[in-house]
């Protein structure tokens, strides 16, 4: 907490920033871990461990939103209904946006952020030569501007059809990261003066996602799919079913 | 001034948008123009009809400034030094920035830059492979963060650079419109929270741009290079100058 | 929509603004009235016109949310159970505040609030002497920071509560009118800066009202407490019922 | 660095806050100090130790205008030509604000002031009844609106005259702390949307004082109207000048 970007609350910038994920600190991954009291935060009767273990990927739709300045007056699109994907619209909705499209390639992903909350769903193609009809689509699904759109994918078709379907004055933000370079229609963007916002972990997220389970404004619940013990077994086979993907959103060790 | 982007003061994203420039309005080149009263705004006796005439680029980099939010705590890389880069430059300079470096790929630019005010100068080649080495070179001539990088040329090289020398926390507008498509490393910028900014025009710039006339902190009068009277012929001559490049900036034509 | 602040999106503040309320434009005590159709909002069919008509009133609170910078990390403390204070702690609500407390000389009034969704209630007095006490009794009945302080009242006592009860780097937002000049506790608050912002009216709110009446985020049909015809007779009957106070929140003619 | 307001980046509101000044930390009138390496700044070579020890009051200058967002667009009154009142005039003519109009009662700190850079000056009374009268002295003086209104005095007289003088939408900022309680007419500035924005010391304001200092964009020089060496007899005098005021601005010891 001594450089300029720190000072400046924006500590998750910190060159030197460390206690906070893997990379750069290994060993999260243990029974017990020394963490500074400050970054530690009580979870009330009514939250459970689990739930609590969900602040983690829960803080990056947090951070997001946070960075694109949803409120009750701000349209979302999520492209993307994977764990990510998910959390970002939870997010949204707990920011008070008013409609959310989301999209994705598979129907079974659809079906869960329908139920999780989402006012549309639409199936999208992994070709770029479909960018122009989905983003059709995508409008139509919304039915009015879209304000902020979250890519929760980050590949070329994913943010191609985020820049083209984002309202003018609008923004972009890039959550996912599928692509590291991407060729995108910018320009066209950017002349309707869509702001591309980016993300980096996310800061001070832990008390605002505790309110949002302890309130019931987001429920994670639904998004642990599997448990497993902590033995070395369990362990690599929990691994391995996050990696299958399938029906797993998220595996949750109880210890 | 009817539609939601008017009345929340952003009236260069309307829809609807006229009396502006060309597209989608054709005529300005006349010797007397219909215009609403409250988008003309008289000028001081010290400021001269061609100086006067500079507010229309000179916004340009007015609304690039103030998108971009520098301040004297932004330092600024500008990304080319034609008319536009050279007037975003100035208004940079005008807006506080305390230290400024520009890049082009010709001397004769870069001399005129320098001239005008540029701290430090940069020169690039046109070849992608030369991008690492030359952001090295940019972060050594701005000796500290960069804040706000304005690419006023817009081609994949230029934007690539600068998402690459912009510090992160910081911010890239894209105001030149080289290429509609590009192919850029805008993961890694994201990951460091660089936004990327777009702009429409301008809005609301002109009494700025007056009254930065008339302080002296901004002088416009090196930028136009060549004057022309107002016959066909001239005219004519006038377009083909500037479309010659070279050692012309802006053209004026004296009716 | 020519002045300078109409530009910039701040129309409310134009000194030029019409077709807003009474004063300046007497009349809309109508059969029929003639208005610009850009300020004309469609109804949706699931929202009535008793409903709609409470976009006016619920607009104050709207337009003091949004200057306040009401969402789900912010607590709000509303002084006055009034009309006023109570659509402001509806907008809060809607505006994602995790925690609202509201306070009142009147019983009757709390017992409404906390209906309509208060998380706490705290009765005071009219005395100036009681504020130390009461802030004490407010901070408590808070349980943590008060990040905005919306005063629906308005006098003397109501705001110094505010200034002291709200926390460093908090806002408290001046709503209701009673007093012209107040003498107030200033200097401490702003040595914590508490800032004070101000509202006039509001300014493009409408579609927002209507969408959270529309999802049922607010709910306005409990503050209309009487309904009136439109005859000479009901109409001067209805205005006296306002005047009254007692159980009248809101009174509507049903034309 | 561990509490909320901290990890915002609003570290100068942190309750534990110390290594500030005096209070809470006595003993900086001393030879040696040890003071957190990150909160050190090296002087540039052509920054004397003299000008490097104004940093201390010019940060209360840079604060208030980082706080009021002075730039080029804002015209600024300054309300009192004290020392704070000039360090705040100096820091908002860096930001670039294009017009400044400073009030005092007295004539010599006016002359000062003018000297310093004010375009224009008001003498004014100590009379209540006068203000009024004197908000429209300061406004021709102005000739235009008054987006930013610094009160560096802050007794009820000066603040009064600062809530009425500011144009619709501006902002009137608390740095002088004359009295604790004022009577204000308050209710009239809020219904034009002045806001009320409080500082507490600074933050983060040292490399940009430094930079200030370095560039010429301030000279504080001539603020420093008296020198004395450091044994216990000059340093009494050196506090008996200061309280005398008269000409003494700011009263430098040289170790």
């Amino acid at each position: 907490m001594r450089c300029d970007l720190c000072k400046e609350g924006r500590y998750n910038l910190c060159p030197e920033m460390k206690f906070f994920a893997t990379p750069p600190v290994h060993g999260s991954l243990a029974n017990q871990i020394v963490h500074p009291a400050d970054l530690c935060f009580k979870l009330p009767d009514d939250v459970s461990l689990e739930e609590g273990a969900m602040c983690e990927p829960l803080s990056v739709g947090v951070h997001a939103c946070r960075r694109a300045n949803v409120g009750p007056e701000t349209k979302v699109l999520v492209m993307g209904a994977g764990p990510i994907g998910l959390v970002t619209m939870l997010s949204a909705r707990a920011f008070g946006s008013p409609r959310i499209v989301i999209v994705d390639v598979d129907d079974h992903r659809l079906s869960v952020a329908k139920q999780l909350g989402a006012d549309e769903t639409v199936k999208v193609s992994t070709s770029l030569n479909d960018v122009p009809a989905e983003v059709e689509q995508i409008k139509k699904a919304m039915g009015g501007a879209i304000d902020i759109s979250f890519d929760c994918v980050g590949f070329t078709k994913t943010m191609s059809t985020a820049l083209s379907a984002t309202s003018s004055g609008g923004k972009v933000c890039l959550v996912g990261l599928g692509h590291t370079e991407m060729t995108l229609p910018i320009a066209p963007a950017a002349v309707r003066e869509v702001d591309v916002v980016g993300i980096f972990r996310y800061k001070n997220t832990w008390p605002l996602c505790i309110e949002f389970l302890r309130s019931g404004k987001i429920d994670v619940k639904p998004l642990i799919t599997h448990r497993f013990g902590f033995s070395q077994k369990e362990v690599e086979e929990a691994f391995e079913t996050s990696a299958r993907g399938g029906t797993a959103i998220k595996v949750m060790f109880n210890l």
